[in-house]
């Protein structure tokens, strides 16, 4: 019995064997089948004809993510643990919509959710190359929080002041309707998207505009001059200390030992 | 009773006792609460409801903040030094408004200006990381100045140019009315916004603006550049120092021979 | 005969004779002509006008091709290896299009094609400087794919949740006709585009876009920061190297010794 | 005489004296105040009202600097090269607009260019450290050109083969009127401005339009990675040689000694 559930633990949540990963492939596959039909269905002409077909198919894949998830949770050492885990989480989130859908209507669309389901390609690819990639992005965004939080705190003041000195100039009868909505006009603008489904009609109105936008064309060079600089990392902070022994600079914050001649290094207190 | 001062000094102008920092926290809140409170008001079908409340809220907010504005006037010791200084000015400009409002109608959806008190958090936060960041950025901005200064005078004569030939070519019949309004749609051609609400419509104007918009598409990289540059910094403010022997500048941060002709160079100090 | 089959080889395939260099030269111009014609012919009042005299001039420079191509395959020594060859294709692409146009109307639009022909330009140039430049850029991008490939997966699970979340919040009334549809919004917002063709309406959705803008404007500094790293190169690529006492790894590629443990390390071959 | 030429010439084109400088900034407000005028003579209503009084002004500072410019011809050495240099002819392109709209109405408009006069502020702000930026902009730029140059030729084709196919998935009927239009389109999209004028209504031409736009998005990043490439500059193309003393490698490309112990390095061959 027990190597039973051990053989099932094998191929639903290991990937090495070849059952795993068979598994895996054809799990992915169902998932994005899963959320194609979804997207078909929310289609009218589309709906419109296959509806039947669209509601079985979407009520055949819950019903098996639904029994997937119940043998998970059966079969794994720590049920609880696996539940509240980040990939249990999404996995119960990829069924309940649809059992929603009885109840609320259109409610079903969610199940979209289940791309998320995909993050598990990284395992079944086993490419140590993407994982290292993703995670060095990772560590350069995570590293680099402090300068986007301030960055995007102030550009929070910023469209909160320009949206409402906007509505104040162009008022609601040029489509600045309200403060809120000018600040999302400000936020169109200096993102540079520009909808234009809201713009300024009056001269001062275009004139600020221009300043934002040059502003915003400027200001995306703060974002990407910070991610970037992560990313290049090491080579921003090590030019101030110098081996006691060599005098070699260009050391990195978390070197001990000069890279050069060997010789300690006293480390500097980071900044 | 100088102890009593004291004792609000503490509170109000320091953030290291609990007292200070509650007192710090609460007055943010407030902060964001009265910028939300003018937002709202600014949207009509809310004011329609709820207009008399706003009124009352706002005004409340607004006496608590001058109550508070002649208290840190009283407590602190040099009264003109706070008065002008760049918080004193942000504080009394939160008031202002409010009481404006009773003259000119719509001059209260200038208390969102209040949103700069917010800048007060860095100090409650203490995050030095958080202060760290800003310093750095500010440093990176500030030292590239220079730089960006020349690029926008060269967008700036650039778009006069394009927004004057536009003009020539589409006309005031295809909605280019005035130079003026045609340079409003080189910047939002060249900041890639792109509203649509003005775009022209011949051919010629068509193929000028497809230029510029692959020039506007080029020139964002050289702020990116510049301001990535500083961030990475130390590694390209390297041409203060001239050699004494050949006078070829441009050496290196760690250079202690000329690189062209082999005399000693003395270090400069880091700037 | 064969020394007839070789002059040919020499003036078609080389381009280091002169009559090679002309031979290139004008073929190029030729596509230029070819790929304008076509452009010109798809303006209604022109080939309104000039119907014939297009068809006739198209017809003509295909003839011309088609001979061309069948000289190469004559004259080259693997006749195979070139018809499969990236210009093989292309080569043959260039000309079917025509004769296409024979079956399917409006097919002759895909001559364009031809554009690709001009690759060959670079060997005309034989600008070392040039190629080195498109080299060392398809190298960089080459080497970030693996970046830029989880970069792209992110963004695709992205803007699909985005998409469905906003096709709940402001739904078919509104323009988001469907989940399709408002994915398509999401990647136009996400990447700034903005056409205006579809944008929210309701409070809720607004505040959404304005959020999903935001980050937009954040995550272009990811792909930017990514390529620019590699461009700048060989100063990110330390971390192949492992010391072989604290198998600590992130090294710099100068590095002697270990930076945690100050044992010498073996240098790696660069990359 | 000769002195009083001397003395004019003192004042008009140099700028160390204090009357060369104040002559200097005078000519600067002059020019700002022509484009001035130029921009609010093609405002309607502000022509109408004023338009004797914008013509005469036109007219007088025309003739002052058509005197100024026969000035400079007289008292400078060599008139000729003076004539022919960049100054020259934008000094004569400022004037010549003016007598133009004699001939053809609407030609004054072109006066604009006199704001390429501007140029001279340089000279004027003797500001090392702006010039010095400009240097070092034009720098990055103009050995980027390479690069810039083989991406924009590749974004060329790209854009070409890109606005066919829409214009055949499209056509005419979804406002993709010919293929230069498409392509037209192709480069709004590209260049993430989307105007909206034109944008594809059918779901294949959504589609592609999304992979264009996702394209556009990352492309982007090539100019920005080279350009910033290029300001950081000498640091991604020197860590091949190495001192053959101290073994000290980053060393720059025109490095003739080490700059860490001032032994002579054999500088490597560029490429």
């Amino acid at each position: 019995m027990s190597s039973l559930k051990n053989k099932f633990y094998e191929i639903i949540f290991e990937a090495d064997t070849k059952a795993g990963k068979t598994f895996d492939i054809i799990l992915s596959i169902v998932i994005l089948v899963s959320v194609l039909l979804v997207m078909l269905e929310s289609v009218q002409h589309i709906n419109a004809r296959y509806n039947r077909f669209l509601k079985i198919a979407e009520w055949f894949i819950t019903i098996i993510f639904t029994i997937e998830y119940i043998i998970r949770i059966i079969i794994v050492k720590k049920a609880w643990r696996y539940i509240t885990s980040f990939y249990g989480i999404i996995d119960l989130m990829a069924v309940i919509p649809t059992y929603l859908s009885l109840v609320f209507i259109g409610g079903q669309s969610l199940v979209v959710i289940r791309i998320l389901r995909l993050l598990r390609v990284f395992r079944i690819l086993k490419l140590s190359r993407y994982s290292a990639a993703g995670r060095s992005l990772a560590k350069a965004l995570w590293s680099s929080r402090a300068k986007i939080g301030v960055f995007l705190f102030f550009v929070f003041m910023l469209v909160v002041i320009i949206g409402t000195i906007m509505y104040l100039i162009e008022g609601e009868e040029n489509g600045f309707k309200s403060i809120p909505l000018s600040i999302y006009w400000a936020i169109v603008t200096l993102t540079t998207v520009g909808y234009g489904d809201i713009s300024p009609s009056t001269a001062t109105g275009q004139f600020l505009a221009s300043i934002v936008m040059i502003m915003g064309y400027a200001i995306i060079a703060v974002p990407t001059g910070i991610v970037t600089a992560e990313i290049i990392g090491p080579f921003k902070k090590n030019n101030t200390q110098v081996c006691p022994e060599c005098l070699h600079s260009f050391h990195d914050d978390d070197a001990i030992y000069c890279k050069k001649c060997g010789s300690e290094i006293n480390p500097e207190e980071d900044n």
